[in-house]
């Protein structure tokens, strides 16, 4: 029962070129893809950065790592025991090269067959009851002893008691920052015990010290890993229901545990119940679902508007470009609309958009939404 | 917002006759209708009895209620404060005739008006949680604020609780014995207490003590009389989810309270919600589904095979009813499988079974079953 990728391997010049190109300024997993389909592979992407960034209104030069900070950040993970695995490389966990803001790069530590278990996530309360903490157990042994990995973020409270239960059978954790600053540092010891059996992964560089904002992005992997997503002991507005709600996009199956109206730690368990997802009660409520899915790929997202692979994108004269800049607005519009309301091509309309966000100046939401905040 | 039902009312002298009719032995609540259906009244079916028992084959002969036990009855009642509706009469619950083993004769004490409300049942466990007997608090009062009576069985833990917090805006409590003999006898001053806005209901004779066998019973009319039943804290196998699963026979509504699942007060719940039960956490998730349906008659349940109202019975010769007998056994068999067996007309097997049934030789299981144990 496993779920395996194949693929092939990057050149050791490619991975660094790999690197630098994600850890240089406004350049994200989506931008990246983007970058890496329109120039060809991302040396002749890295050498396009300062331009881009030039036309898209960019206040300053933007950051672009260098070879030396790349081979820095390399050789700091290898001597650490962390090895770079890239998208479309056999070792890249299945299902998270499907969504399609997958890491280039994942920065692996420990056992590499954890991430070809069918994996699991659980998630939950940081604080979390006592009987919270003892169901998480007693379901993440149960999935364990099923053959399944359980995926969790390091987190106090349900995520602990996951991890802990799960450290003989693979557990796998997914952090939010780099691979040597653990958060929190009290759960450094958990992490060097579920090295043997399990695996831990990031996406941020070395060094980074986990801030709140990074707790969501990182939830994307852990439901990105996943078949399904089990939801244990959750408040209103936690990050586990953002986490639920990633899976949901991602099109992973969503279960959570009942738990007493009384208690806040079950408002969002029983929200999501209401909302259709999957009662657990026991491990077989979550291993007849996974089950028949397991090696079968997910039906992917559609394909975001703003990123067919195929169709080549095209240089806009300054008159088009500022006329689908004085477009945009701190309002979020569709791409779709943009492209329609400016009658230039989807081509141009791309390209203006990637010039802005390499120079820094685009938001993106949800759904191909796009806005251009006042400049600082 | 009331669910009045209209009607005629009885003569005394029918009141009487029906009130020995229900009363005499091997009578119950189907019997009942199939005798008043094929007699043309209780007064004829009271005087049929003695032969339907002999050519049933019974031992000896039954208990034929007397008019002065009848009179003794309905006095003592009277005195209580408490009166009979008839099936059919004005005043009888709306929703609770629609049931096929609607009680023929319903003692009533209390407020009539509670009866009209919109109601819904609220049942749980004996040994609530605090966190259960507050949630139902919380929930019976919200219902009544918003013009729902609650019914329930006066037991202590979820079901005193739901009274409780409904006193002020209309409960209803179904008693398994006579109105004489309340059980617990410490929730006495309960019942006292409900009766102002509320009203106690019970099918039994005067002076009944309730035995185990009887709260299964008495848990359909709780159904029954509702738009819906709520469970709250309900282990396996427990007498609320007697009550649940007889709702959904009747064609109510069944909500469900979610819990842990490391406490088994929750197991009989969560299992409902995995059923399909709506999932409650507030009045409202209840609000929404009952609101439209009050007024609307329920889906009335498929007529039993064995009791269409407009086909006339017929007498069956010796040697026919003997090869009908000799058919049955202690293996339930399905009345149309025995109809189509014996070769014999409907009518006919049906006028044999009533025979046995006043006989006190026939059992009934759910779905049109019969079965004919062993003599003692």
């Amino acid at each position: 029962m496993t779920e395996a990728a194949d693929g092939v391997r990057l050149t050791d010049a490619q991975r660094i070129e790999w690197l630098r190109l994600i850890r240089s300024a406004n350049v994200g997993p989506r931008t990246f893809r983007t970058l890496i389909n329109h120039f060809g592979g991302a040396g002749p992407a890295l050498a396009a950065l300062p331009d881009l960034a030039r036309r898209g209104g960019a206040s300053g030069p933007g950051h672009i790592c260098s070879v030396a900070e790349a081979e820095r950040e390399l050789a700091a993970a290898q001597a650490a025991g962390v090895a770079f695995v890239a998208l479309g490389e056999p070792g890249y966990p299945l299902r998270l090269r499907m969504i399609d803001d997958a890491p280039p790069l994942l920065a692996v530590r420990g056992n590499f067959a954890a991430l070809t278990l069918p994996l699991v996530a659980i998630v939950g309360a940081r604080n979390a009851s006592a009987a919270g903490v003892k169901f998480t157990e007693r379901l993440a042994r149960a999935l364990g002893e099923a053959g399944f990995g359980i995926v969790s973020g390091l987190a106090r409270g349900i995520d602990a008691a996951a991890h802990r239960a799960s450290l003989a059978t693979g557990t796998v954790a997914v952090l939010a920052g780099g691979h040597d600053r653990i958060y929190p540092a009290e759960h450094a010891p958990l992490l060097e015990a579920l090295l043997s059996a399990g695996a831990a992964v990031s996406e941020m560089p070395f060094g980074w010290e986990p801030r709140a904002r990074d707790f969501p992005r990182r939830n994307r992997l852990i439901s990105g890993l996943s078949l399904g997503v089990v939801v244990i002991e959750a408040a209103q507005r936690s990050g586990s229901l953002i986490t639920a709600r990633l899976a949901l996009e991602q099109g992973r199956e969503v279960f959570a545990v009942p738990g007493s109206p009384i208690d806040p730690r079950s408002e969002g368990t029983n929200r999501l119940l209401k909302q259709g997802a999957t009662l657990v009660t026991e491990a077989s409520d979550i291993v007849a679902v996974l089950r028949p899915i397991i090696g079968r790929l997910p039906d992917l997202p559609a394909e975001e508007p703003d990123m067919p692979v195929s169709e080549p994108m095209a240089e806009p004269g300054r008159d088009e470009r500022n006329r689908i800049i004085a477009l945009l607005g701190p309002t979020p519009v569709a791409i779709d609309d943009l492209i329609r309301i400016s009658g230039s091509t989807p081509a141009i309309v791309r390209m203006v958009l990637l010039e802005l966000e390499i120079a820094g100046r685009l938001e993106r939401g949800g759904g191909g939404m796009v806005s251009l905040p006042p400049s600082a």
